[in-house]
């Protein structure tokens, strides 16, 4: 008996995300089909590499260019996952007028190119609507807990994942401007403020997935999530933030902060990550949001950094068994966060070497591509890959199939036209 | 009618503190002493202005000399309770031999001179002793839950407020040298540590006071109190540390501190404040305990400043609504805590400015001395002063009252032979 290898990923890729299985095909009457010509190719990854989707709600709602068109194939070469925008205060600028429509086509086209997505945030101190300002606090609440149900509800099926509420470690101390939040916060606590985020999107939305996202990874996270798991709240992942504007943390320091988050056996997803590729950002800076400059290049040497840096950064992370996910915090330059040159592509459009150096981690060195093998005697053969989505073709017959860590034997049937 | 104010206190004294009461004399049969001679007296403050009793163990058992009663006068003066050391490690070096009975003499010694007492800790990473190095994680808790049973058992009636446990936020991730709390905290998390502590005290005396206490008074300490609090554990008082080895930081930065932890609607206790009276130790030291010089001088320039930051400290403080005590870390410089020059008294068993300071506030400006008035028509004199225990002297009879927030009147009957 001899079982072929249908392809290895390359040797560096993390052991415990690689996973065997042995598939067996077989003909209609169900007899093995020895010395078929079996050819496995990879769909889709388990893990979320994800991105922001901010930049494609005009051109999903009919109101793209050809820019957008290359950036959308860019976007979907390397990219499974995305994270759409929910700030009420721009979601919901008018009382009562939500942007729903052209979010919903916007997650329609994520879904129709195969990218799963996240809704962020359900609840937030930041970017909230004028008309909550000025209003008693059981009524801010009663509103802000009506706007999770109906936004959870409305995109049920298309967002199953969320950030249900976003930085509450500085939640209710936060005193950059007026926000109707921050004094809720303040009288409610921070763990009331997630349990009202977490029971009103369940409600609407039993098969929700949800996240704490924060900035904070210092001891104060740690508490507050000890605390939100004593209180029986069940939280589906933890979210890090990790924008590195002043400069890559490097692998130690990452992954330090991970396995502080990691002890309490839940999926971490890396929600924010951010990389420069021009001069970094002064290091006295304490809110990122402080450092406004007028332009902020992306340079030759920035761009390598930058690329270097973000080999760096996913190959840990992806090595570390806890996370699940990696959101990088937007594609491309033009109207970047802070504008600051995180981008994976130029403003112009062309791709940086970061681009290019995370497309060939993902989508070259960490999947398996079409390899065709001779199935043995009994009809068998060996895939091993990347946790994720498969593709088994034996003639004209495509069949899908899942390799993660509990598929060791698959057996699939060809139709006899085969 | 007329009402006799017996004593104001100083008007710069905090409203809040101050209380007033009718206190009526009344001979035998019932009939108002009118015209009487009442004297009123302060013998204790309710507001718990402490220090640490630590250097009072060897007077308490004997081994005392002339220096250290003079230094207990000094004590007495001043302070009402004191804290107790039960740091693990030092309280039971050798396993089964605990060193009750000294602390017992101590505690009753204490209590001989009304002053109250505080244990500290019941739980603790530092100071631990060895035998538990190297014990599976069960038996660790076994024996740290025992210990807490044990000592608070013995101590009942003689202590009945205790630092739970101390230092929560960084308990799980302390990572200088090696004692066995530490992973007990990262296995079970700091909730669960602190409910252990609560649990095991609670059972072995049900009056007694638990307190949390933190030098860490970042937003983590906040996340933790929230989180304690919804898990239902009932703390006594939120206990704030403020070593100020590098300088006061000024009423308004103590205050802000407060208020965060003042939202809770519990009591706060500044269970451990120093100010040195020599050099400031340098800004850029992280852990206190890093700083250790063979020499800490007390300078003139230096007590001047003590005096005058620890009167700013002390009256910013108590005119806070949720402070209800201060403790001082350390009487004498003899001894002092990291050798730094934090005491009142310097290491000769001389007075320093701060501690003359500290006495004229406490037991002067904010104290009733004996004070007579003549009672109204209707046996009336009325009282005003700090929350605290009062003698009300007619002839030859003494009479403890008690005013505070709820007596606004007090009758008080006199012997015939009076």
């Amino acid at each position: 008996m001899s079982i072929y290898s249908a392809a290895e990923p390359s040797t560096t890729a993390p052991a415990h995300r690689i996973h065997e299985a042995v598939v067996t095909v077989l003909d209609a009457r169900g007899e093995p089909l020895a010395g078929a010509e079996v050819t496995v190719e990879q769909t889709r990854h388990a893990f979320g590499f994800g991105n922001i989707g901010f930049d494609f709600i005009g051109l999903a709602n009919g109101e793209g260019n050809e820019a957008d068109e290359r950036l959308a194939e860019l976007y979907t070469g390397v990219f499974n996952t995305a994270t759409l925008p929910f700030y009420w205060g721009r979601f919901e600028p008018r009382r009562g007028e939500p942007d729903t429509a052209r979010l919903q086509r916007t997650a329609r086209w994520f879904r129709d190119r195969s990218v799963a997505l996240k809704g962020h945030p359900l609840v937030w101190h930041t970017v909230q609507p004028d008309w909550l300002l000025g209003l008693p606090l059981d009524e801010v609440e009663r509103l802000q807990r009506e706007r999770i149900r109906r936004d959870v509800h409305d995109f049920d099926g298309l967002i199953d994942t969320w950030d249900a509420i976003n930085e509450v470690v500085i939640m209710p101390v936060f005193d950059n401007g007026d926000n109707a939040i921050t004094p809720l916060a303040r009288a409610k606590g921070r763990i009331a403020m997630i349990r009202m985020a977490f029971e009103e999107a369940r409600a609407a939305n039993p098969n929700v997935k949800l996240l704490l996202n924060d900035f904070d990874l210092s001891t104060a996270y740690e508490c507050l999530i000890e605390g939100v798991l004593e209180a029986g709240i069940p939280i589906d992942a933890i979210g890090l933030q990790t924008h590195m504007h002043q400069g890559y943390w490097g692998e130690g320091a990452v992954l330090a902060t991970v396995d502080r988050f990691a002890r309490y056996g839940l999926p971490l997803h890396l929600t924010e990550t951010s990389l420069v590729s021009g001069h970094l950002m002064p290091a006295d800076i304490v809110d990122l949001n402080d450092y406004q400059i007028p332009e902020w290049p992306s340079t030759p040497e920035g761009e390598e950094r930058q690329a270097d840096e973000l080999v760096r950064h996913y190959r840990s992370l992806v090595a570390h068994p806890s996370v699940e996910a990696i959101t990088y915090w937007g594609l491309t330059d033009a109207d970047a966060w802070l504008c600051a040159p995180i981008g994976l592509v130029r403003a112009d459009g062309t791709p940086k070497p970061s681009y290019e150096a995370l497309r060939r981690l993902i989508a070259d060195e960490w999947w398996l591509s079409p390899t065709t093998t001779i199935a043995d005697e009994n009809g068998r053969v060996a895939v091993s890959g990347f946790s994720g989505d498969y593709l088994v073709r034996v003639g004209d017959a495509a069949t899908p199939i899942t390799i993660d860590r509990t598929t060791d034997r698959i057996q699939i049937s060809i139709p006899s036209n085969n």
